[in-house]
């Protein structure tokens, strides 16, 4: 059987995350809510997030770099404004319990905006922008992070990647950016590569920090190049620091000192805009805008998706689609990843 | 006398913005305020939106484009979320108008979020984020744009340049990032030009469609390309978005069918830190993390500045050492310019 014809139906691989949390001590709630989100990001075909993740998650669990039973505490509070300390709480918990708490306040409020500090990886950015938009807010997030990419001008890691997201509620599913700084993801540099081909442009530099096209000189230096070089390193940096400005946390700076993606500084913001549009109108609008955009005729040759589709697409475009066939055919898997979850 | 050798003082430059602005029928306050913003741009080394787009705006005022006494219209609040209709007044009148509101709502709530609609092009998108910084504030704004740059996978125009703001106040003056989201500059693209050099990464396209270095052909063909390709692209649709759903104006799709800045639509934060911290306290973590960025050692042949500059550099850096110089030099003009100014 080809390895990436092995499929998982999403309710069993919730339920072999939910049995393995619970077996190291997670309680009930938590146990359900970390698998969901696990489970949510292989169903929508962030596998890199999702089911090939998980398991780093319960080995840091298990050393104590996660505290699985903290609890989340309100440190400031002004209005539609909130500081909040995660404790070293379970990153997907936490996160998830502070845009909820955006996306309350905006109910209240208009909008909401939560500062989180010495929280962990909160895995899928992009989780906690659906959230928004399912709740029917817009939602932006974004977090800092080790310094893994070097800033303009240099080639030594400075910055974080600090995923970033925008989410937009849609009655077809919601409009999604969730992106990192770095040109490439490793994932794409990691396909390239596979495949034996050059980068279509620059995406590092090599040991000696020339800049290069090829992915396996960058994975040997780990020197990813910044989206829009200078453009990049300049919001790598704002990015974290109102990060740390709202939340009270550490910095980029401050997370060089373990190299470890602990304790580290997000920001959550909801707004709700269905207060300003009647029944239906958003939708149609944004369905302008999309037609709009994906009216541009297609270049050849220029596949950003790695998956031999060229044209123009719009953020989060094919990911309803790939929702629902991985849930009518089940979850494509790892088998090495997948046979190790079952066998904890 | 050589052309870059001429200076006004700033005090001769306000005063004859603002004899022009009183002499085609501007209020005293709005020909105060407009001819500040001109000004003070000028005055922080960014003539293409002071002296250099002075005219333009003057004769958009004089052949109607610009309503110049449209008052600001609330049309909605929701606590600390409101939407503004600008009416087609001037941008840097609408503009100051919505970011003093998220200010005031900032002060009020912890942080305000303001829409606006109808308005006009703003000039510099970084007046807004430093007004937010004087105020003590993080701010953070974005407007949309006419389409002028291709999304990745094709070569015909259909996203803004959405230039998009971060400020952060600090001690020795905000930490500014202002940025439009095409990889290079008008100015920087001409100042590569003039000196017969191709740009250091692609660009854009030529015209027929192929990525290219050469700015001359980007001039010509008028497609560049969006800093991060394939996550400018959803960054730039994303912010149109956004601006779009609170603010209930035009997209850039609308704006394409007269292609003119005219009635854009805009987002604008404002989130008081001050709350959070002691006296101090943010001043010297900011401190901390600029120390971090800086103290990577500078490649050669990085010059993201066209200063002949080298290494790496913060966002904003050296904005207030040039604000000083123009403040006590006078402020660098184009005679050309300011010839025209002078004799209106």
């Amino acid at each position: 059987m080809d390895k990436d014809q092995l499929r998982s139906p999403f309710s069993k691989m919730l339920a072999e995350f939910e049995r393995v949390l619970l077996s190291i001590g997670f309680s009930r709630e938590r146990a359900g809510l970390c698998a969901r989100v696990f489970a949510r990001n292989s169903l929508d075909g962030v596998y890199s997030h999702g089911l090939n993740r998980f398991l780093p998650f319960v080995k840091r669990a298990e050393e104590g770099g996660i505290d699985i039973h903290a609890q989340p505490v309100c440190r400031a509070s002004f209005g539609m404004l909130e500081q909040w300390d995660a404790c070293r709480g379970p990153g997907p918990v936490m996160a998830t319990h502070s845009m909820d708490r955006a996306i309350q306040l905006s109910y209240e409020h208009g909008a909401g905006i939560v500062g989180l500090r010495n929280t962990n990886h909160w895995m899928r950015a992009g989780t906690y922008g659906l959230l928004a938009a399912e709740a029917g807010c817009i939602g932006i997030c974004f977090t800092n992070t080790i310094p893994i990419i070097p800033p303009w001008g240099s080639a030594e890691r400075r910055l974080g990647n600090n995923p970033v997201v925008f989410a937009v509620p849609h009655r077809d599913g919601p409009i999604l950016l969730d992106m990192s700084l770095a040109q490439f993801s490793n994932g794409k540099m990691h396909f390239y590569g596979r495949e034996g081909r050059d980068l279509p442009v620059y995406g590092g530099y090599d040991m000696e920090g020339k800049l290069t096209l090829s992915p396996a000189e960058i994975k040997k230096s780990r020197r990813p190049l910044p989206i829009g070089l200078w453009k990049g390193t300049g919001l790598a940096f704002m990015l974290d620091l109102v990060a740390v400005c709202l939340s009270g946390g550490r910095s980029t700076a401050d997370l060089s000192k373990e190299m470890e993606d602990d304790r580290v500084s997000q920001v959550f913001i909801a707004m709700d805009p269905k207060k300003f549009w009647g029944e239906g109108e958003m939708d149609a609008k944004i369905d302008e805008m999309i037609l709009h955009l994906l009216s541009a005729p297609p270049l050849p040759d220029s596949d950003a998706s790695c998956k031999g589709e060229t044209g123009v697409r719009y953020p989060g475009q094919g990911m309803m689609r790939l929702r629902e066939e991985n849930l009518r055919l089940g979850i494509p898997v790892d088998l090495e990843y997948w046979d190790q979850v079952c066998k904890l």
